[in-house]
């Protein structure tokens, strides 16, 4: 199994603080606070444009964009249509985070109009990537009920047939774009106590992606830096509440030479 | 006044982390990070389950449904109808949160419409309730200008009307099916300076009768918990910023055999 | 430069906190929940009545309604037309937040058909502040590419040509009715890593309008608890999750006597 190697690692986290992406997020209605959180603590620039008349202008200024289909509607949807397109028509990266696909027939005809659209990246826990991949049938509600390692076959296969890369993130995350494959290990279980810090992990993606030229690494460094501030957080944190904060202030404090040492 | 026993409380926690019981909720669009938050720290699975076109269908594979009445538009109003239904097809408990009742003609006669689908409980504070008895003219905003105890009558006249538990909260917490009532004493009032403590309770309402046969009892013990978080996180806070993360943090750190010993 | 006197400010204060103003908020869908608790910390009772059936009956009775055009859609901007209509037919302040001005060629008219009816303040940064005072052509994203101080006399002007109090916030934050202009110092910039402290901020301006008699002292009141929890916050906080919290709990604990001495 390949790892993102440490000095790239470094480089590009010290790439992203000068760069401080622009990320456009179009996600749940449930997350949206967390997600602007997580983006500026990490140190890049959230901006939730979210209307039908401005989504798609914007997109092609910023450096990224993030669509998540977490609580879908019509409009919303028009609006992330449109957002992915924008950000496809300036050659700019969108990751597509498919909550919950495979439990519910018209979400899952709407994520697969997505996947069509090719994002760069595609960010998901094991039973949405299976779903995905052809295999499985989705969870019950939106936990994953698969380990990531069970769909790194499905997460190669995918990234092959769409064209995009795809990153399954649990115990273990991995990254491939259906030939290199990276893993990214630890992280903290009590991730999975707070809402949201999945999905804003995939804002995460898209901001790195918005950074970096190199997707399957930018997604990596995403994971990674999102395991190392689960693990410092853990450390200090009683439970739930405390691990949120503490959460962000790791993203806020980790340093390029942090992540510089190789690390299992 | 009756008391939920010590021993049914342990028992009853026990059952709900055994269960994980998943929760569909549909809550207004201020409160529901910290609605995801207190399930997930307490033991149970949400999900943000919204769409007209998937909320019935969710509902009937979920344990439990919230419905809560804050920020009402019609297309939501439509997936909560959706999902009602879906719930009491499928025999699982829902809980409705009247949020506002009285204060609002149009509200008013939404909130009056899904009381008549007959919900599992109505968890309100004391001027909603009264006003929902048939008393009072509701409060100014959405907090209670009455004690809980002035709603007690009340709540018994409703419970009995509607063929509902209701669980009336406040200085003091009551639950009644208009035949038994349970009291739930303590709590800290720097809870109400933390939004969604209340609309969150409704949810863990919910998650409680998804995991226990008797309403009454699963109502007084999703109260229990709530007040018991609360006196721990008060000792630790400094104000409601702390409080916020102590309180998710309790619920998560609260064990059955802490409820064991009797407390007046 | 003038500043608010601290008598005043504790004057202020003492009286906010007797009144406790209820504050109908409009606002953005990413930050209602950090609105609701920094004007519940801080000691007034928030409520997010928004649907376009009982907005304006609300704003009638709300001490202080606020209005935020960050994440703009029909039904809204319906709803927050009428509120602030109901706010002006009952002679009740309502504030205007610019989220964004500048950027987006439709947002833009949307903003300044809400200055057109007048509200008793405009609250924005720099940039939002100098476009609508008709320089520059506002940021990239929703933060601001300019300093405050850059933006006083497009703030004066406006402040004239608007009939609004404008007040403008940043490193020093003023207040203007483009004849008396109130400077407030201090703060912390870890502030702009949490998002919502700026919308939060025009809430906790709408609030403290709606408790005392002079528009430009009460924005500055807002504008100076602000600046003081920052401080108070940054001095225990590690980073921005638990600046967050620490900022809820000081404007919480900040009491009229600690404003009665004079700061640059």
């Amino acid at each position: 199994m390949e790892f993102l190697p440490p000095d790239r690692a470094a480089e590009g986290l010290a790439r992203f603080r000068r760069v401080r992406p622009l990320v456009q997020c179009l996600t749940n209605e449930v997350v949206q606070e967390i997600t602007a959180n997580v983006l500026l603590a990490a140190g890049a620039s959230p901006a939730m444009v979210v209307a039908e008349e401005e989504a798609e202008t914007f997109a092609r200024a910023a450096d990224a964009v993030l669509i998540n289909i977490g609580t879908p509607y019509p409009a919303r949807l028009n609006a992330m249509r449109s957002a992915a397109l924008g950000a496809a028509a300036a050659s700019h990266p969108w990751v597509l985070d498919p909550v919950g696909a495979g439990g519910l027939p018209w979400r899952n005809d709407v994520i697969r109009s997505f996947v069509e659209l090719r994002p760069a990246v595609i960010r998901g826990n094991a039973s949405e990537i299976l779903f995905l991949a052809g295999e499985g049938s989705g969870a019950r509600g939106v936990d994953s009920t698969a380990a990531s390692d069970e769909a790194l076959e499905g997460a190669r296969r995918l990234a092959r047939s769409s064209g995009s890369v795809v990153c399954v993130t649990g115990k273990t995350d991995f990254v491939t774009n259906g030939e290199r494959t990276l893993a990214v290990c630890g992280g903290d279980p009590m991730t999975t106590l707070v809402v949201g810090t999945g999905c804003s992990l995939s804002a995460l993606v898209a901001a790195f992606c918005g950074a970096m030229d190199d997707t399957v690494e930018a997604a990596a460094l995403a994971c990674t830096m999102a395991k190392r501030a689960s693990e410092i957080a853990r450390a200090e944190a009683r439970g739930p509440g405390s691990f949120h904060n503490a959460y962000l202030d790791a993203l806020y404090l980790i340093k390029p030479e942090d992540l510089c040492h190789a690390r299992a």
